[in-house]
């Protein structure tokens, strides 16, 4: 491993908390299986040994750790997190393929469906039982709010991505859906099962609530104007499939009549032609939304380091702030 | 209403909770409003405003009145159950409208199916927090293994329905899943609330569990043998849908090599032609497997109605075992 390799902290964290996370990773594996359903385990396997960058269940780990925890529901609750995560993908599967392939879905992407939504709600119901074997009424509170927001910022994105009337406060409420509550749940319960005070818990809720939407809006941004050998995506693919994102609702809220007239057909009714995308990117341009929205994810990320400052002085806590800045270093 | 109507057990529950019922619908309704997201109420009040029996809900505030339950948190269990059952008809929705429409479900379809499955969600995590407002553990870990029991029995349906292999004990598994599962949760966590004891709780288990079991074989055999205009289906739909339920798991598991090729044909592979039902139905006559299933499902009313007997004298008592009866009744 290289220096510059090393040197991004959720691969310290990952380093610092190995031991934790196998235990993490042995108790999703037992919890996966079933003895009635061995398709589950199939189903869920590519998604959760993927080695996506774990981020949740290590915030987890990480806020537990910083109370000096040394029981076992850390582990737990960790877990409980990743299963969420994976639950909320599967179901975000059958929402977006389905939109994608535009009504006409293969028979194997059907079945697809059919486990995507019965094994999400399998690995629901297993993060439930793990959260309920901790004995935390106040977490389970939290883990129940957050499904809330999870869900109900799901729905509310349905209906508002292709909504021109959609503003900031609402792009808010979605962001908070579809990242944030589980990455501030993620470091609450953290905190929660080891002790914390309500002051840390607050403080722990909003470094989680502000890095997850520093985290999301970053995402936004780079869908315009980031590199795809990086990102993964095309440059546009939000456009493409008329999702409305900060960057877009901030032009939307200037525009001329004529500029309006743009938004309603390329985003609103989603008739699109060659060029829209340039055009798109002009406006953005025009009214500096591009800078104005890598303002806003740096601003998020600095309210984060911020509500660190409430917990106790430790090498976890500092990692936590290199992460904060990780999340928004990737924005030119 | 006539004598013949009000004598039904259903309808005299409904007569006896009809105070506490209308509590429930107030707490469902308010619960499902969506501040952020007023499609949710869109999609759901057809559900459950529809008025099916709420045979769920009522099992549950009957256990908590059996014991002279003086709070109000069999109010919100009772709500809590009726919006899982609810979540999960969504789901199921996603599930098998997909399979009747062969793999070309239109754009109307697909957007239904994105409603069913993030409402579906929406329901499940505001069942979560209205069983966590109840503070007892004790609710949280009944609810969730049946929320496991119930996802798993549907991820087993989903491969077993069209297999030969499965066998009675994979049905009963996956019947438990179905229907079961929920009925003994929703009578436990009544008892539990109401502070009944443990030899209660696990008589209050036995009943829902046999009565859910009673229930759905019940269903499965009325679908060979029902009226269509009493059961609203037509004979033979499970056999053209090839669900391999109780009638016809008896008859392959007797069945010639000349059968077993007749019903892996039909049900396996699924290339029916005219007159198939017919001879489907003769096979289940030479075998007499529509007789040994009512003869199940009586078994299990039965069962449903000796778990009573644990239970303290009381009307609603007798009430649950008039259901018992009732749910059997149909079958001739």
């Amino acid at each position: 491993m290289t220096i510059s390799t090393i040197s991004k902290p959720h691969e310290r964290l990952a380093e610092i908390l190995a031991g934790e996370m196998e235990a993490v990773n042995t108790l999703i594996r037992t919890r996966m299986a079933s003895e009635h359903a061995p398709r589950i385990p199939e189903v869920t396997a590519h998604l959760v040994e993927a080695g996506g960058k774990r981020l949740r269940p290590m915030l987890t780990l990480a806020a537990a750790r910083l109370f000096g925890y040394g029981g076992d529901h850390h582990i737990r609750l960790a877990a409980t997190v990743e299963f969420i995560h994976t639950a909320t993908l599967l179901h975000d599967d059958v929402v977006d393929e389905s939109a994608q392939r535009r009504g006409r879905p293969t028979a194997n992407l059907l079945w697809d469906n059919k486990s995507s939504v019965l094994v999400g709600d399998y690995l629901f119901s297993r993060s439930f039982q793990l959260m309920v074997e901790t004995g935390s009424l106040r977490v389970l509170d939290i883990l129940a709010n957050a499904s809330a927001t999870i869900a109900e910022g799901e729905v509310l994105q349905m209906t508002a991505a292709t909504d021109l009337r959609t503003d900031e406060s609402v792009y808010l409420q979605v962001v908070r859906g579809k990242t944030a509550a589980l990455f501030s749940a993620a470091t609450e319960v953290g905190g929660v099962i080891a002790g914390a005070s309500e002051e840390q818990v607050r403080a722990l809720f909003a470094y989680g609530d502000a890095l997850g939407i520093a985290f999301q809006i970053a995402d936004d941004l780079l869908d315009y104007q980031g590199d795809s050998k990086t990102t993964g995506k095309n440059v546009g693919d939000d456009f493409r499939e008329r999702k409305l994102t900060l960057p877009v609702i901030k032009a939307v809220a200037q525009a001329t009549p004529d500029e309006r007239a743009f938004w309603e057909r390329t985003i609103e009714k989603g008739r699109q032609q060659d060029g829209d995308l340039d055009l798109a990117l002009n406006l953005m341009r025009k009214y500096g939304t591009l800078e104005e929205t890598r303002t806003d994810a740096l601003a998020w990320a600095a309210k984060a380091k911020t509500a660190l400052t409430a917990l106790p002085d430790h090498e976890l806590r500092d990692l936590l702030g290199d992460l904060a800045d990780y999340v928004v270093s990737r924005l030119s």
